[in-house]
This record gives C-alpha cells, structure tokens and sequence, in this order.
C-alpha cells in the first residue's frame, strides 16, 4: 500500500510498523533498549500500529535477515543504530542488501561531513566517509546533532527510516525529521492524548470514579499505576487537531471533575515542579527537614531546574542526635518518640525557623522494624508549617525500603500542594 | 542439537539463544523491557550466544509467527510474559499451539494454586485455573514469588522457557530454576567473571595502562564507561569452576596492579558501601553538608542500607542565608566565595561539629554559569575533615546539572575511600 492519498479508515487498518533496533551490545545486555520504548511511545501519536520490535546484532547476515521479515510483514520499518563510521556499522550495507542496490558517496554529503569537522577542529579519520553512503532509493534525512545522517527509503508503497543510536541523536532527528515527514504522510489523521495525573487513589478506586467513561469509545480513557500515583490517559484521532483537541478536552473535565483534588497535573507535569510554581507565584520560600528518608525530599525538591528560587535548604536527621543537634525538644522526643505528628510538626518548625523559610515541610517515619517504638516499617509522618498554622498528615505505604522513602516524599510534596492551591 | 553431552567446543560454537518478550505494553511504550537486558547479561555467564531479541504483543497469531521463527533459528528460546490469569496471556496457548498439543489443567498445579490463595485469605478468582495448564511436554518451573509457574519444554533437541514477565518474579524464577538448569545442561562449560571498578581515570586512559592485556584470549578484558567510573570485565572460559576463577584471579591481580589506588571495588560493590564498610570497621560516623548537591549526597549515603550505623545525617544549604545559618562564617564566605576549596573545607568541620560525627565531608559548586563569582558550571571543591587534618579537592565535570551533581558525590566519596583505606 502506498501511505499517501490513503483515508482514515483505511489508513488506520492498514498502516503496520515495526521497529529494528540494531547493535551488538544491546544482545549482550550492556544497554537496555530505550530507543525502542521511546519510538514505541511515539508512534500512537500518529495512530499507527506498532506490532513487532527486533533486537539483532553487528551482523550483516541476521540483520538483512530481520530487515526482509520485516519488509514483508509491514508498512514501516525503523531501524535505530549502525550507522557509526566503523566497520561494525552495517544498516547502510544492509539495506542496500535489502533492495539489491548499490552504495556510492553523495559529494554533498561527503562535503558536509568535511565541514563538520572543520568547523570542530579536528581531522576527519578516512573511515568517517562511509557516512556519506547513499542508494538510488535513499533520501536523507539530516543529522542535527551528530556526523551520521538518517536513511529515508521508500520502495514498493512501503517505508523504511534508518535512525542513528545514540539516544539524543536519535530523539532529535525524529522529533525533526521524521515524525513531521510521517505525519504529513498519514495525512489527515491526527492522535491527540492528555494525561491526567493523580495521587492518594488506589487504581481500583480510581476505576471505580470513573467507570462511566471506560466505555467510551473516542476518546478513550486507559489507566496506569506509576510511582507517583495513578495516571489517566484521555486519547481522540480526528482529522484535525483542533477536532482532537476539542473532543479530549470534553472528557478531560468530565473525568477531573470526578477526581476533585486527588488530580494534581498534567501531561508531564512533576509534583516538584507544580509545588514550585505555587511557591514562586506566592513568592513564598521552602526549608525541609527529614529522618528516615535521607534526603530523598531535598533532593527531588532541588531537581526542580527552578528551585534555587525558592528552596533554602534542607536538614537530615539520620540519628537521634542529628535531631537533637538541630534543636527538637528532648522532652517532645521522649514523650511521643521520633515517629509521631509531634515531632513531625516541630521538624517543619525548626526547617522553617532555621532556615528562615516561609514553609517548613518534614518528614519523620520508622527506620527499621525493630527501631523506634516497634511501630510499623511504611507509616509516615509529615509535618507542614507556615508559621501561622501546622499541620501533620500520616500515612502507611507498603514496599521496600527505597519504595517507602519515594512514596513519602510524594506525599508530602501533595500535601504541600493542596495547602498551597 | 541435544544440549546434553556436548563437548566444549561444540557447544560454544552451537548454541544459540534467542528471546521474546511477550506483552502489548512494551509496543505501546509503556514499559521498557528490561527484562531482555536483564536476561541477555545472563546469557554470556553461561557461555551462550544471543543472536536475537523480539517483543511482540498479546496476540496469539503474531506470537505463534514469531515463536515458529525463533524455533527454526535458535536452539534456545526464553519467553517472558503472558503467563498470567487474564485472557490477554496466551503464551501457554502460543506454545501449544506451536507443537500441536493439547492443553489440559494439572490437578497438583491447581490444588497449588487453591493452597496459594488460601494461605492469603483471597478467593481464587475462577480464571486463574488457566495458570496450571499443562501440554505433554512441558516441565513446571515453580514460582518462588507469585501464582504463575514457569514452562520448561524441551523437543527435538531444543529448549523453550517460558518465563512471567514481572521483573521481579522473572529474575527470581531465572536465579532459582532456569540458570541453574541451563548450567546443568550446558555441562562442562565455565564462564566466570569479575568486574573492576574504578574512578579518576578516562577511559582512553584506562585502555592504555591496561593495553597489555587488552589482546588476551583467556580470560578476556573489557573496559565499559559508567556513571561512576570505568569498570573492567575480566572473563574466562573454562572445564570447571575452580579452574576459570584461577584464570580470572590471575589476571585480574595483574590489572589491578597497573591500576592501583584508581580501583575502589569489584563485581556489585557501590561506592557508598564500600565507604560504609571502611567507616563501619573502623568505628567511625559521618556527616555531610552540601550545596548545590542539594541532599544527592546525603541520599547515596542514607541509601547503603547499613547507613543508619554510621551515618549521623546532613545539612544542605541551598542558598547563602542558609551557609550562614548553618554557622558558615560570613567573612570566610566573602573572601572567598561560595565556591572555594576554603569554603568546602570550612563546610565539612560544621557538618561534622554540628552533628558530632567523625567525619565531615562536603560539597561545593556552581549552581548556575551568572552566579557565584562566575565560575564554570560543573567545577566542584570538596572538603573533608576528621578532627585532626582538613582536605579540600578540586574536580571539574561536564554535562548536564544533574550528572554533575552525581558526579560530584561519586567523587567526594571516592576521595573520603582513599583517606579512610
């Protein structure tokens, strides 16, 4: 089938991919395939199938032996890695295997590739000249970020994209070049999705709210459980994007107004992120103070590439001393002991006071089994102060250790943000 | 081939192993399937070849395609996924399919499940009975972990494991039941090896000093580039397993001698337990405080688990009013600058008066190119202090924010190893 001038319907029946990620090393498990995974993603937005992902090695033979498979079986083929300059990197040979063509230097290409490396100051190796290899079929598609420009190879109604590895390189030419290229292709179809995000549900629950709309046909509402709580994602095709707009921004109100508070972001939204803007906007200040999570609080909070706006800083207990040191009450301590809403209280107090904040936040919970009154390993306590009212929130998380540290600190950054909203 | 009774070089040379990863979400881009690195790491301790890796969907026509395909090519097939209760998981049906064989219910495998539910007070939802179906020739790899048992058929000479696809469970069943059994099978072949680890050195480096032994046989060497330095893989091969540690302990006494004081531990060791075990056997504790590391530091100690030991906790001082209210003294702070070996120095003795530890160590650094005395991005002081002597080092790393503060910390405990070895 050729992809241009075809219908929605038809379209979106027929339209196969497959994705061939090539390169020794993912066989020998010293990368994990993220390029797959991350093209897998993309290719919803297009509306186009995706039914087999390849993993082969720097081997001509298996790797023309997968492309023909893969020719034969779907409508798009794209190949991530292999095209380097050493003679491990065989896609270009392959595919010209593939279609029985043959390879020569593009003298632009050649020439490009020349300037490249001028302009860097360095010398060309010989070997480098491979990467202006072209076949009668190719068309190329420029390389933004590094020397290996992208293969566009259509034949017989067919597609195949050859991609370079290296991630970054890989994102950018097809956010540059090949997803423009393909959506113009399919023509008047268009995916649009939103993601809403939420915490403090279970996903039973969150099914159970928003039952009515499971059903729906388009959009469509799928679920997901991530760390940070659980994710809807509203998805439209339309023949144009305004239309998908419209139809998933219907439903996306429809579903938040059933999820009240629990929804607290969009898309890719992160809570650190949310909880700043609301700071900034206020032009309020933080300081945090933690025990059993070691820092994992300050650290997400300072992730945020904003954050030096408004975090002060942050002080670790990790002992019972550290918390005397820091100045917490003895008597508070030996009288509700260090996993409590007191003492979690008085830690946002003394994060605030200290660091001269306007919003302390603290998060204080067990160790270890046998540490600390025995209480029970996953029951948090945080503490939120911004020094007219304080306020304390517990809760139980099951889990590992790491598990427990990363959910406890979601917790406090959503409670933190429902004070600030 | 039959697997059993090879000898070595046949074996070696024969067989070939492929894997497919069964489930819609990897081709929707939801999951990344670690799971096949995870596996294609293993393969090469036991000395077998991986020459493919396919993910397909829930789809029994397609997975039947595919499992054909692997069946003609590889004497090996690992499957993981689609064994669970849901009709999305078809594997068992796809396998049947594949041989021709009928699937029946397994009384024993039944009355396990019934045994599982029970023991967790849960009712067995009827379709879970589907996870004691059976076909003549397979074998039942139990599950240490969840209600899915494993599948090990072996048929004209080849093998297929089906393996569930949670991470978790996978890696059990396979650490438990498959590795083991492949072992067994694969009978007199050895395949040992240590990794090396090591930090401060580039990697061109690293290939130099060690270049005399880049070029051996058995064992091999290979250098890899991570995170938190430059690992060496020495392996060999051999009859047994005595015989292959000699090899690899050999040359590895060997590397590590033109290495010397860069190595700073082997095989799974992390710097922060490798730093926790130093302070441990020494009856020492630890404070931090840092900057711009805003609590990475404090977080990759808090994470060895022994942590809570040793580690008396941290102070992050995230902006200038929080250095002076942590007792940084502002004179210090204006003659030299935030970021000043002076600084980190005077950093890691608050840390470690104020949390009474006998260690402080401490980060400073640039947080963004226009402040702090415009100093580039990515150059980091570090201070340590025991009470009696004070050290400061001076580091520089590219990249992007977030790896410098990794970065930063894997070179702060890297030093605080060498004073504490």
């Amino acid at each position: 089938m050729r992809l241009t001038n075809v219908n929605l319907a038809d379209w979106i029946e027929r339209v196969k991919a497959e994705i061939v990620s090539i390169g020794t090393e993912i066989l020998l498990g010293e990368i994990v395939d993220t390029n797959a995974a991350f093209l897998a993603g993309q290719l919803p937005l297009l509306g186009i199938d995706l039914y087999f992902i390849s993993a082969v090695g720097d081997n001509q033979h298996r790797l023309v032996d997968t492309l023909e498979r893969a020719w034969q079986r779907s409508d798009l083929v794209i190949t991530t890695g292999g095209l380097g300059p050493t003679q491990d990197d065989i896609t270009r040979e392959a595919i010209a295997e593939l279609f029985g063509e043959k390879l020569t230097i593009d003298s632009g290409l050649a020439e490009g590739l020349r300037d490249f490396f001028n302009r860097h100051n360095l010398e060309m190796p010989p070997s480098n000249i491979k990467q202006a290899s072209v076949i009668p079929s190719s068309q190329i598609a420029p390389n933004p970020q590094g020397t290996a420009p992208g293969w566009w190879v259509e034949r017989d109604g067919r597609i195949i994209v050859a991609i370079p590895g290296p991630p970054r390189e890989m994102q950018l030419m097809w956010e540059k070049e090949v997803f423009p290229r393909l959506r113009q292709k399919v023509g008047k179809v268009v995916i649009f999705s939103r993601t809403i995000k939420t915490f403090g549900l279970t996903e039973a629950k969150v099914d159970e709210l928003v039952s009515p709309f499971l059903s729906m046909d388009n959009p469509t509402l799928a679920t997901y459980a991530k760390p940070d709580g659980i994710q809807l994602r509203v998805t439209a095709k339309a023949s144009d994007e305004d239309e998908a707009r419209r139809i998933v921004t219907e439903s996306e109100a429809n579903v938040r107004a059933v999820l009240g508070d629990y929804v607290w972001g969009m898309d890719s939204d992160t809570l650190e992120v949310v909880v700043g803007k609301l700071l900034m906007a206020q032009g309020l200040t933080l300081a945090t103070m933690e025990s059993f999570t070691g820092g994992v609080l300050a650290n997400i909070v300072a992730s945020d590439p904003a954050s030096s706006t408004y975090f002060k800083g942050g002080l670790i207990a990790y002992s019972e001393g550290a918390e005397l040191a820091f100045g917490l009450d003895a008597q508070l301590l030996s009288s509700y002991g260090a996993c409590s809403v007191e003492v979690a209280e008085a830690m946002s107090v003394i994060a605030r006071e200290k660091l001269n904040a306007n919003i302390g936040v603290a998060i204080a919970g067990v160790m270890k089994s046998t540490e600390r009154q025995n209480r029970q390993v996953g029951t948090i306590f945080i503490g939120i102060d911004d020094g007219k009212i304080r306020q304390s929130f517990v809760r139980s998380y099951p889990g590992q250790h790491v598990q427990i540290k990363h959910r406890a600190t979601t917790s406090a950054l959503y409670e933190l943000r429902k004070i600030l909203s």
